[in-house]
């Protein structure tokens, strides 16, 4: 139950489409994509470029409005597709009514997923998450009460093959879209970021590039930073190297002891691991070359 | 239950003593205030003093050990009082053994509510809560399963003083210590706050003194400012006038409409109220004047 | 002479063309001016748009190369008044081959102007910066050994309509764009804001609403805030109530005198001033109902 | 000449000494050097203690009114040297009217050097800057208009033992006590370090340890940062490792490219310069272990 539903502003937002979109940069692709909407009496509600003149690409994120336009909605992908073969390019299409479905991953840190699963609670985002799955079975204590799946699955280096299985069953079973790892303190393997291919965000508690690996705020102590930070991304086969989402830093000093830094740093950690999945549920990301385009 | 207890710092520290304390500035306070720690054998873990030299006034936080320290708690108070006295010194004096005790007042948003409740219940803090008070029944859905007292007492205008009167009394029963205004919504009297001096925080969603009052992300948005904030303050009887524990600011821009402003707004104000919490909880702040001195 | 000009990135950037326009939001705007650029051939640079959803105003900046433009410079204008026109559009064409001209007005307070000149010197500007005006004699010490202009015009209550009119002279002379304020710490009428109507940049010494007028630090200080602030805005009718281009904050505390307070915001000062000024030259800012859209 | 100089709130503060030191933790300290202070009539401004209770060690700076003091200046030293033998201290004492000799290590770019130069000229800094050092001729004429000797000393890899020789000559003559690095892009031998521990600053434009060496925009552009950052720090001789002074960050996007991150983090590592010479002027900065204990 939600206290505050009637208090979203979002909770029922007119229905929309989003194309995110890149391809080689050349004239006449904003011509072409915004020619389609008009010709199909489309109200644009926002329409973003990006040009990345170094490596010749351009990005494109278009949301107008399914109201009052010419196409239904199951006709709109086959009607795209020659624009897009046209210039090359690379695309997606959402619709907003559809409601994605996210699973969290913890370990025994629950700041982050007190936060998520408050978020999702009191209405702030539109998004379902039917499952938690750790690998320490006392976090069951925190999630049962809002009334989501909980699911215990111990991780040892012997097991880790078998357990990413099971994984990787509940996940389909529970048809989920992205996973979010929050403080999941475990490596994921090549073979299950596969199935997701840019669909798990982590936070990783640095300010990276700066202290990869465990221990970030121990390495941040030792080093006398005045300043530490959190990193936001989604995860790729190489460890904290993945396309950067969001980061975010707060100053620390002289006086603050490694677990003052753990302290300040769940702030973070939290703010913006929330604000890359934010950009993740509203479609404004696109990632190329390791790196993201974040369309706000 | 909490999984996160046994990597909580703070879960067992030290028996320490705090001072805090002001007096008009003159020679021979510092001197005299760490003589009386040396002379009875203490160990002084953090001695901080700050001089407002246009007021001319002294302000001081003496924390010791008390393993080692030649005086029992029970004597420290008395043996302090002619120092204190010499210098006309207004202070008080903590046990960090004591566990403080918290009430949390709240309306319809929960986003703050969520987060102290996760904070006390993951170990963050040393605080207890034994009860929350609010003015709408549902909100009780969210406090219950964290195995907190929720007590539903409407408030209108009509019936403000004998709301007050029950709230004063179960503040009482259970034996609170200070009273968080957890995005409350409600103006509380001046014959509250006397019951409660510099021990009602409260978190207002603007960046104060800009935007006091009802609507401040409605008032930010036609103002077109380009960063919005929150502050925590204690209360006093003048509304958003009382001495500011701490703020903090996010960016915005033209693109964010108020439901922008809004959920930005809410992390920050999450944040900068459980860091003025941290402040009180640990006896680091100072009043004087309507102005707080932090010492962190 | 300029030791930096050849590591400087924007010293010969390719001829391009800005419109910067805004009108009533409707279908099919996004359309007609891509198609305009690309139906004479042109390569978008940069395209951003902006729609204000409750006020139901449509905002676009429009950048393309000039360089294979099919139209010549002289008759883009007038190619571009039908749609324009069609969609009751308020609008202007930029050069960026066009060097603007800036006047600076300063008091007694040098720190912004030494910044403003150091950053034109070093080539980090591509502006002219013909003259300043001063109402103190010895500032002329300052600006001299750059090489430009320095005209005092002493300013008191009695002689301020004599003393504008001087200013405007000097500055029509001098073909002056746009008039930054560099703390002036002067009052300009409503007369001489009517020449440069959204062409004078302000930078107040607070983070506004907050602390408008004078000594703003010093309210601050007596108010006890944790973060101050400074905002460049341009100057309309009502001091210090124009549309706001930028704000930023620097976190101070109990410890800050009012001249630390001070000291602190001069660096603000400088830097949001500059970032102003830099938007303007950019053509990155359109100014609609007192508020600004900047399209970074 | 100065216009500001009768603003300037630090112009002429009253006498005072400071001393900094810090030595093995251990019951008394505090007692001992507030005691020395109080005995010989002083009044404390301002005292400040940080005990790092990881490595056992205790921090302080001490500063008091010189004016009513019973010793005069020449004899505190041997007074105060019983005290701090008999805990075993590291330490230095300082008089407020001495005003510190600087020198200014610079290459080709300007940003930090006119920042520097102005405020001394302006009068925001008590510090004398005879000299200015460079390896590019041109940028004479940025330093002579200050009234400062600029001496062109060409820096190559065989003349780079001899042309150190005559940097050191140079700041010999000029009795240098400190030497700030304003974006040199040179290694400086540990020779020369030899003659300034801890009193040369560097400005290293990234947020370390993120992105040492040489092309830190370049790097953080690569790795799609989100935030840039700079650091000031004590130069040792390991490079960008010495102990960290002070940081800052600006946020970026995907929109900016390396020359948007150079332009950004100019105005970054101006404040942050500036802020670090500030510490080491107003004599609040230990090092120890690398990293530096900050008293603000």
């Amino acid at each position: 139950m939600d206290p505050n539903k009637s208090e979203q502003p979002n909770s029922t937002p007119e229905p929309s489409a989003v194309i995110l979109g890149h391809c080689p940069d050349r004239k006449g692709i904003n011509s072409a994509i915004t020619h389609f909407i008009s010709e199909h009496n489309g109200n644009i509600i926002d329409y973003v470029q990006h040009v990345d003149s170094e490596q010749g690409v351009f990005f494109v994120r278009i949301e107008w409005e399914l109201k009052g336009f010419a196409l239904p909605r199951e006709e709109i992908e086959a009607a795209f597709k020659p624009i897009a073969n046209r210039f090359a390019m690379t695309w997606n299409l959402h619709f907003s009514e559809a409601v994605p479905r996210m699973a969290i991953f913890v370990s025994r840190q629950t700041h982050c997923l007190y936060d998520l699963l408050a978020r999702q609670q009191s209405g702030e985002w539109r998004v379902d998450i039917p499952l938690v799955i750790g690998n320490h079975p006392e976090v069951e204590t925190v999630v049962r009460p809002f009334g989501i799946d909980y699911r215990h699955i111990p991780m040892t280096p012997e097991t880790r093959v078998q357990a990413e299985q099971e994984q990787l069953a509940l996940l389909e079973q529970n048809r989920i879209d992205f996973v979010v790892l929050a403080r999941y303190m475990q490596v994921v393997s090549p073979e299950f970021i596969a199935h997701f291919p840019n669909r798990i965000i982590n936070i990783h508690h640095s300010f990276l590039p700066a202290f990869v690996g465990a221990k970030p705020y121990h390495a941040a102590h030792a080093r006398g930073v005045k300043i530490v930070g959190a990193t936001s991304h989604y995860v790729t086969n190489e460890l904290d190297q993945g396309p950067i989402i969001d980061q975010d830093v707060i100053r620390v000093s002289h006086k603050d002891a490694v677990e003052d830094l753990v302290r300040k740093g769940k702030d973070l950690e939290k703010i913006v691991l929330a604000r890359a999945i934010w950009s993740h549920l509203n479609r404004q990301i696109l990632v190329y070359n390791n790196k993201t385009v974040i369309f706000e």
